[in-house]
């Protein structure tokens, strides 16, 4: 964040909305500057600017630029925004890498930075002979080659995919003093076509008797999910595009399970069969994870749905405020059962809250960017959200969702976060 | 495309909605299938599949597969999926590669495929030293660093981008059998994310007398446009992210100006200055290039809007139709006025015509995709589209549209385009 302007900021005082500097979204558009530019009349700066190539023009205006590029990629100043490793880059295997969301903005994530959750590597899947068949409870079992695929009527739309690991860092005894993206990265949000699994179910006659379908996919870990059959039959699809081009190796080229607003590791990648049947199989991650443990000892089983749930990304932990002034603050909220239909935000640790502006559209079961205006006075201060979806679900205080569950549980989080601002202007991770 | 099926089509007599076997948008989903899957009760296919890592799995569920990475990739499977070039990739100078749009699907543009236009290479500018300068009939000149405009509130928006000379290949006498890429992909879509330029021009303080604001990029052809202040204190935005990271160095690292529906030179990559002034500066690119040659023998300048505009993408040429029977007609309709508000498709060289379904969310001056059912009977036919946006803009014939102007004139193409199904399948680029 930049440097305060010297000159006065504009009366605020009724722009005011909630405790503690938090002002009406609109404020920053009225008015309200923030004098960040900093202003030259005369400088040098703005007389190199009227002198386009001359001999002050920056050293990039006097030589022709590199040439075209047949698939394109970052700047190589950006070299440091990765993923996110708990293991080091080139170990296959198990593990995960979360997508950095606090260098990050908008809603998109772009297709190198989608978090990945691997149980034994990423395959390397010829596409001319992958598969997909639907077998078990059905009247016509189906094979389906990419080209098959190809031929069905196509749906696009935009959802997040969330592992419902993601956020279980909160379910340590202290804070941990870490970014955005790595307390809640294993979340990102694409564009994805594909077909609507309905299509191809209706194609194969499901049974009378089925209420369950078993998705495996192609990895050495022939990871398996059991699937209600009525997700299956609604906005459940097998996604071949992510945003505009094919699939992604690691999210499961040549083709996924999309089952938008459910756990992550349902959504099987690199997807190969689905078995129609009577009764879920009890796999491995939905016994041994994916579950939640309970106080009674006990753990309960298949909770799919990723609950309403929101995070400040700016500031964020590693971030540093530059002194008093006007800050807008940023960050993602969404929901597994619809649309986010409010944000509210606290600078005063929850006393008093004000709603934040979303950006639209707001897409059911996708990323929501809120945005509210800050005149922080420089005082220590405590920012938090809490997001509410259409179906009227919203986030409990941290105590409250750790209350519900046995020591150690880190599924599901969905609880409010909190940042301390120092009066230095570091930002914080803490429990309030 | 895949292989027909072999029963019977569902009777869709009750679903045709124009000539020529276009049905209504829902047959797809109403039970009216394609059997494209191959029936497999029992085959060696289905039997493999239950055994999910016996001797029959497939290779790649037999050993790990590969590690995490910092920054993804496409699959190696894809490599043919690249920018379209005109001029090799690798030479320098100025020249266009398009997006491969009939690889694509959806609706945003992955950012290694966004279309490329340079007048003299990309600049590989340092985002510490680049500063953005508004100056001229200004009470206070500013100049703003990159950390400076990341203090300002931001705005996401998805938002397509498009050349003017976009298809303009279609003023040659004879229609070209190229890809619907080469004809159309100087367009891309992406959301972006940015400061609203209003909100800087506010700061700076706009004199009375201003009308126009000149837009330098900070590029070895320091290419500038002039922009009418109106459009400036509108929509306008200095994008600073592209797809959720930092823009491109294709698309203008660290900053580019975005003016929503305006042609795409317009849109200043790199960009370094905005001089308000009172006039036009009549800069070269607005007078040796992106100007309407008329009939007359003078040019119409300023002419900024892109019009409203469709391809269909699937089929087109390159792709080969497998037989009579059910398909999915896909493509992309756009506008630089404000939403899509119709697609209309003809199968019968325009004799009638039928509603396509637009996929949501339909926003302003972003790329939408339509999609209809046609049951073809297996003989020639000719595909047609047409787009009518929010303001009824809508596309003239190719014909009208050439009438309008000098032989030659390729910019602003917005006229009907035709593909013809042959008997064997074949697709073909026509005047219709």
């Amino acid at each position: 964040m930049g440097n305060p302007g010297k000159r006065e900021i504009a009366n605020l005082r009724d722009e005011t909305v909630a405790g503690n500097g938090l002002l009406n979204r609109r404020a920053l558009l009225r008015g309200a500057l923030l004098s960040a530019g900093v202003a030259a009349a005369g400088s040098a700066g703005i007389a190199h600017a009227d002198d386009s190539v001359g001999a002050d023009a920056p050293e990039w205006m006097k030589t022709p630029g590199r040439p075209f590029s047949a698939y394109g990629t970052p700047s190589h100043w950006q070299e440091k925004v990765q993923r996110i490793f708990t293991i080091a880059p080139g170990r296959a295997g198990t593990g995960v890498s979360r997508t950095p969301l606090h260098l990050l903005e908008g809603t998109i994530t772009p297709g190198g930075l989608h978090f990945e959750r691997h149980h034994n590597g990423v395959p390397d899947i010829d596409p001319g002979k992958h598969e997909l068949y639907i077998h078990g409870m059905v009247n016509r079992p189906l094979a389906f080659s990419l080209d098959a695929l190809q031929r069905y009527p196509m749906e696009t739309r935009i959802h997040f995919v969330e592992c419902s690991g993601n956020s279980g860092i909160f379910n340590q005894p202290q804070p941990q003093q870490v970014t955005a993206g790595e307390l809640n990265g294993l979340l990102s949000c694409s564009e994805w076509t594909g077909v609507r699994l309905a299509t191809l179910l209706a194609e194969a006659g499901v049974t009378k008797e089925a209420k369950w379908v078993i998705a495996e996919g192609a990895d050495a870990a022939a990871m398996s999910r059991s699937i209600p059959l009525e997700k299956c039959l609604d906005d459940a699809m097998i996604a071949l595009y992510q945003n505009g081009e094919a699939i992604r190796p690691e999210q499961g080229f040549p083709m996924r399970l999309l089952l938008p607003g459910f756990e992550g590791n349902m959504n099987v990648k690199w997807l190969r069969r689905l078995n129609v049947t009577d009764a879920p199989v009890d796999a491995r991650d939905e016994t041994s994870h994916y579950t939640e443990l309970m106080p009674s000892g006990k753990a309960r089983q298949f909770m799919f749905l990723q609950g309403a749930k929101s995070a400040i990304i700016k500031p964020s932990f590693g971030m540093t405020m530059k002194g008093p002034g006007l800050y807008e603050i940023s960050g993602l909220a969404w929901s597994g059962s619809g649309r986010v239909s409010e944000v509210e935000i606290s600078a005063d640790g929850g006393q008093t809250w004000a709603l934040a502006a979303l950006t639209e559209p707001v897409l059911s079961k996708a990323l929501t960017r809120f945005r509210l205006p800050w005149n922080w006075d420089g005082r220590p201060s405590t920012l938090m959200s809490r997001a509410t979806d259409e179906t009227g679900g919203t986030q409990p205080t941290r105590a409250s969702w750790i209350a519900q569950y046995a020591p150690g549980q880190g599924y599901h989080f969905n609880g409010i976060q909190s940042w301390s601002i120092e009066a230095d202007g570091t930002v914080k991770n803490v429990y309030a």
